[in-house]
């Protein structure tokens, strides 16, 4: 790859901006809410929308049929190098509640934020179209610069990913020769690490999910005449779950940690050097001090340590008022973040085991599996990554840094196990772009540098 | 009181039992359901239905404004001896699910049920018109066969017991010298032992409400990215609870105990007399093991021991399915039943202090409280209680038993409270009335044989 050319590509996505900008807005003017099925005729048109753009690109592309709403697969030419297949998903969150807009969610402005920045504001700006179309006009910017693009490129982009993308698994293991062909997965549906740092996300916690419904009397009683005599749920659920963690903020399940590796010293050195600010991420939520095991930092905690966290609970009588009930059942959700080498099976197995030895012998317990994936780390000595670094930190005059994330990213983890693809999760959104919520936004300067960050990395691809 | 005068009215009651029925049939047609506003007309209908039967009985009866349903209050003539003051409800409870009643609610109906007793089902047969009814054609029969009542008889008939109630107190210190002018208080809204056996409750425990919501961080926050790092409030509520209960079945706060008096020997003598069968008690809720303190019987842990119950737990989401949240709030509404000795500002402060040292420095509580009474408990050794057995003993023909129960009866405590009354908690309702549950029912035996009763305690009041 000659510096000419990638400077000729990069001088055609500054040339290009607007209209860039112009054929974003055209995708954020679809109401592709996934979700709703009032909106699914939208959904196939953002579909047929993106198919359209990819095959006048060079792309053999198709709206592909699930039993939900389409995936578009696009394939480009064959060509020498590594073969990338790119996911983003153009379905979109609903928009309420509307009346906290400040304009319409689907009649996209660029807007000028109170710190002077410009920002393109619409549903779907940043989570996921905004995002998804960096790479798109990247690609557009290779081929009418140099005629071609510097790699073998293949996209895969869902309309499900917020509804529950339940779909894209069997699709993915239906047409696993055709999209396990790639040799790296790119996604790009997350943040940068602050607004001068580029980031990869290369560890993702996994997740096990479990529902527990305790049972003790047939019926609901009333506490006045049952109340000391009858076993009451909510006491028996409350006991399991403050026993599920110790007080120095540890998971008490025998074996939760058996399969826990501490960080390499090299991570953890560089995780020390990102400069974030406990007090500051704390403070946002309104919280001053971390929970979790204590002696080890917030980062840790977050993205290198397993959690257990009770996500809902519910038993009784909870509307207005009261109402002196001994209810029959009591219920939680309860979720499990697991990082590298724990195995979700162990886990739930190791919970449901805790849980049954503490059931009362008048009560019974009700199990629901809500999931579970093991956590995803990417090799950080890669070539794939270390290109993808070097790209990255071309375009923004500093060193990408990598990252992990507490949260789980399914797609990742199915990539995987269903196609055998390690991903590199590449994005430019920030924390402040109010995804899910009324007046999201993407920063012109996250899509500006977005399709240029791309154009260098498909040519750090190329080597 | 003569024993033919007595005979006389016993042969009147039986003689007039068709049209004592169909007198509660029109009172059950009312559909005078309190807690929904669209049924207020039908309560202020079952007020003047209720104010024209007294007057036709001699009694200057009026129905009295409140801010809600009126209070039909109603006096007899005076004359000598004591002068009781009665209490039941005119007001019934919603009729839904309406698909699980066999006949129209609203549409009384005398049918033979599986054990072959007649039974009056309706909406209220026995919760509380068909109970109130059997002390106002006791009134009847007495007028009817002697002219007058063999004692001053007051009556005060509420419309909002099934809704809350809130208005009674206010209107009980407002006509507190009217009211207060009685001797005795007596309220028919109660069981029987059993079918065989009455009852008159003396004791009925107290009740403090608390609902406590603790929030930890300012928003609901995602589990993956913040999970071990926030703390959840879901777990810490939990701790809370679970910090209630010591594992032998008693309740922790300090000082909890310290009012509370064993039960005297006798009265233990005479529950252990009553044949209750605890296996039965809790076989009845699909229980086996009595879950309050280990040691003591089941009577005592309801009739004459304090408890704790979480009446209702709630936190993050409860829907269909799984959402990966750390909510910024939980709550619980959790009551204490008290006994005789135990202040409910004392429970209360301990309760809350016991929170509030449990609330981590990055959390916060807000109670609320939910109605604070004392137990109740009625000298075992009046005159009017011994009465009112008497009476009740020679009508059943077997000793009538005195009963606790593990419930409050609200205003039992505002007739000591306000009125300075004792009151005698008379009834002929069974267990498997199906209150508050569709097809609702009232023996035929219980009408009947309850307005005979009556008959006998007037008697026996009288000397």
């Amino acid at each position: 790859m000659s510096s000419a050319a990638l400077d000729s590509v990069l001088a055609q996505v500054d040339r290009d901006l607007n209209l860039s900008l112009e054929r974003l807005y055209q995708l954020l003017r679809i109401r592709s809410i996934s979700t709703d099925p009032a909106f699914a005729a939208e959904c196939q048109r953002a579909a047929d929308w993106l198919v359209a753009e990819l095959n006048g690109l060079g792309f053999a592309a198709a709206a592909r049929t699930t039993p939900g709403h389409p995936v578009v697969v696009a394939h480009g030419p064959e060509q020498a190098g590594p073969h990338v297949l790119f996911y983003a998903h153009y379905d979109v969150q609903p928009v309420d509640p509307l009346h906290l807009w400040h304009s319409d969610p689907f009649k996209p402005e660029l807007k000028t934020d109170a710190n002077g920045r410009k920002t393109i504001v619409a549903r779907g700006a940043s989570d996921d179209k905004g995002q998804m179309m960096t790479f798109i006009e990247a690609c557009r910017a290779w081929k009418a610069a140099t005629g071609s693009l510097p790699v073998r490129v293949s996209l895969m982009l869902e309309g499900e990913e917020e509804s529950g993308g339940k779909n894209l698994p069997p699709f993915m293991e239906a047409n696993r020769n055709e999209l396990a062909a790639a040799d790296i997965a790119l996604v790009c549906d997350t943040d940068m690490w602050d607004r001068q740092t580029p980031s990869i996300t290369t560890m993702l916690r996994g997740l096990v999910g479990e529902e527990i419904e305790i049972t003790c009397a047939n019926k609901d009683l009333h506490s006045g005449m049952f109340g000391n005599a009858a076993r009451n749920p909510n006491q028996v659920l409350a006991e399991i779950i403050a026993s599920l963690r110790a007080p120095d903020g540890s998971v008490t399940l025998p074996g939760f940690y058996d399969d826990v590796a501490e960080i390499s010293p090299e991570l953890k050195a560089q995780w020390q050097g990102l400069g974030f600010d406990e007090a500051a991420f704390l403070d946002e939520a309104g919280l001053s001090l971390p929970a979790g095991e204590q002696g080890r930092s917030v980062l840790e905690m977050i993205w290198a340590r397993p959690t257990c966290e009770i996500n809902g609970l519910s038993g009784g009588y909870t509307g207005d008022g009261f109402k002196t009930v001994i209810p029959s059942k009591a219920s939680a959700k309860i979720s499990f973040r697991l990082v590298s080498g724990m195995q979700p099976d162990k886990i739930r197995a190791a919970f449901r085991k805790h849980v049954e030895d503490r059931i009362p012998a008048d009560c019974s317990v009700k199990f629901t599996a809500h999931g579970g994936s093991p956590a995803i780390t990417v090799p950080s000595d890669g070539t794939h990554l270390r290109q993808a670094l070097a790209g990255l930190s071309g375009e923004w005059n500093k060193p990408a840094v990598i990252t992990g994330s507490g949260g789980s990213i399914p797609v990742a983890g199915d990539f995987k196990k269903i196609l055998g693809l390690d991903t590199l999760l590449i994005g430019f959104a920030h924390v402040d772009d109010q995804i899910h919520s009324p007046n999201e936004k993407y920063d012109l300067e996250s899509f500006h540098r977005g399709i240029r960050s791309w154009v260098r990395v498909l040519a750090a691809f190329a080597g």
